[in-house]
């Protein structure tokens, strides 16, 4: 074996004797488990009218794009779901990107300027970090949902223009970062917050417009919001949505949007349809809360360390990374599947399941599954 | 207007001035236009067994994947589709992201250890490059398609490992790597060649298993290919292919696969149709031969700068960005679309128009489209 590989078969050795291997389980199309993993929190991903636009414009428009969003990738799908997206976050404009990855990449580097200062949440998703790092700007870190550090780290560099990096519902503990007031924060520095809103947009806020407008931050000038179209919208893609002039930079400059081929047509439309879907959608939500509920009932009644989750996310925490991966594999046996998080995709040394509320699991199945994750826990 | 917004405006007003302004122009379904623009190569987008693997997906699956990778986003149409694209390519396995800049960035990274050195070319991808930086390794950019630079480079660091990263055919100029040479240089040198096959996968090599397959680079311990799915095979995503140690190490640690919701199921089951046709495209793959050499032909006959294609993709030098603007606008208004390049998409300075060879067209029309092209030259 050529040494390179070696190296990288010890490292896959050291690994697994930490209990930290990773492998693919493909699910098939008639997998029958509940689905306390995946982030289809209001089941619009197979919901008839999603399917149906997808598949009306998979006949019409064929199933890529063709090619970026500014040579051949933009069609009337993305338009119209990109004006839509707007009109639902009341904001100037919206850009919707192939990934919520590669949007959140492009926003953090599309707002960096010379001098720019990131101050960046300890918990934030890869995604952000990553805009963070390759947008080479200094980026202080600040404690987790720490809004005094956040004011600490602007204050340090009076003149100099900057940026507050934040998810809104955390993705691995189901948290709210304390929005209006890291908005405060940064309004009085002359800060811009970017706020990632992926796990609360569809499931939180007034029809569902996400945790920026719980906050009431809707249309902020010094507001970016990002998330992605692959959660509570069913789908796959991002979207940056925010001031006009600041959608048109990333049109002409950002390299993740430009240099990248665009969401499948089809997508497009059935996102749009979901969002249509989600906007009616309070009684979905309605239904999430109450399962959120019940879920942190049932597992602390049962002695679990659980969160108190802010949206549909619940974080249960596991004894360690292979006890983690027991009781995951356990309740998958069980017809269960949930989230199993361990080093390093948790934000501390702690491994965990990962809830996920939907709509979709019928309430007894829901119950059931509850009481499948007490039965197999360590 | 907010001070931020106010420098962004004066920076568009600057680009406008320079004749950099790009703008989306959505396209409907029942455009009529002959694409020289997009990635299409082979047609498939539109094919009927592709249209309807991809539908028989999303209504078997839903539109979504749900999930990430490893926890709920892996369907039977990923595992397929992996299995058929690392027997295609002559590979122990293949990765599947959900863009190829997402590809490149985890496969880049995934082969930096600590000391690596990455030999990049001077005109590779802007998802190479933003790859090559986000890893945080040194990086020595060795002028275009150079083999002494890069035999220099990887000389000056005798005791450390290397990776020389390159397109095979480039983006915009379509001209070919000398890959060859490159790999003969790294191995001497113990360096492994990641090549992003992207332009040339369906297009060139026996089977249409790209510019690796016909350099005669199959399967070698010390190459890791890189391609996307949205280009001759008509979808969205991205691959990384190579020996299985490598596949599992971006299974396991590739933040962007990771962290990245995955690619829609029936998005995979398209491609996946695709690739059966791409394989049997080898008439396809004539027709585009001849009608690369048709279009140089032509348009040097009527005394304009046109690079040698080395697959399907033809440059055409334009006076500079404002003449490079108005002349495809011309020719989009007699009914052909194509690209427009101009600075920073562009390796140097000057400004282009990138002519994509596809099979979907008739050959009276794209002869047609020639035409409009010399009609409409500066």
């Amino acid at each position: 074996m050529a040494d390179w590989l070696a190296a990288l078969a010890r490292r896959a050795d050291l690994r697994a004797k930490a209990g930290l291997t990773r492998r693919l389980s493909p699910r098939t199309a008639d997998d029958a488990v509940v689905d306390l993993a995946g982030n289809d929190y209001l089941g619009l991903s197979a919901h008839p009218e999603v399917v149906a636009a997808a598949a009306k414009a998979l006949s019409e428009y064929g199933l890529g794009a063709t090619g970026s969003r500014l040579v051949r990738g933009s069609t009337g799908a993305h338009h119209a779901l990109e004006e839509t997206l707007a009109d639902w976050l009341g904001v100037d404009r919206s850009l919707v990107f192939s990934s919520g990855y590669l949007a959140n990449l492009g926003a953090v580097r599309a707002l960096v300027r010379p001098r720019t200062l990131l101050v960046s949440d300890a918990h934030n998703h890869a995604s952000l970090i990553d805009g963070c790092r390759i947008s080479g700007a200094e980026t202080v870190v600040t404690p987790h949902a720490d809004v005094d550090a956040v004011a600490t780290a602007l204050a340090a560099a009076p003149d100099r223009p900057a940026v507050v990096v934040t998810e809104s519902v955390f993705s691995v503990d189901g948290d709210l970062a304390p929005l209006a007031r890291l908005h405060a924060t940064a309004r009085v520095h002359g800060a811009v917050l970017l706020v990632d809103d992926a796990h609360a947009l569809g499931v939180v806020g007034p029809t569902g417009a996400g945790a920026v407008a719980a906050a009431g931050l809707t249309g902020e000038p010094d507001v970016v919001v990002t998330a992605t179209l692959s959660k509570a919208l069913g789908g796959a893609g991002g979207v940056v949505a925010g001031p006009a002039e600041f959608v048109r930079h990333l049109v002409e400059t950002a390299r993740t949007f430009i240099y990248d081929t665009a969401l499948p047509p089809a997508v497009a439309a059935g996102v749009h349809a979901a969002v249509g879907l989600a906007r009616d959608g309070d009684g979905l939500r309605a239904e999430l809360a109450a399962r959120a509920a019940l879920a942190v009932d049932r597992l602390r009644a049962a002695g679990l360390d659980v969160s108190a989750p802010d949206a549909a996310v619940v974080s249960v925490t596991a004894p360690g990374p292979e006890a983690a991966t027991d009781w995951a594999a356990a309740c998958r046996e069980t017809g269960v599947a949930v989230g199993c998080f361990r080093p390093p995709s948790t934000p501390d040394s702690r491994s965990r399941l990962r809830l996920t509320i939907g709509a979709g699991p019928s309430r007894a199945d829901f119950e059931r599954a509850l009481e499948v994750i007490v039965e197999c826990a360590p």
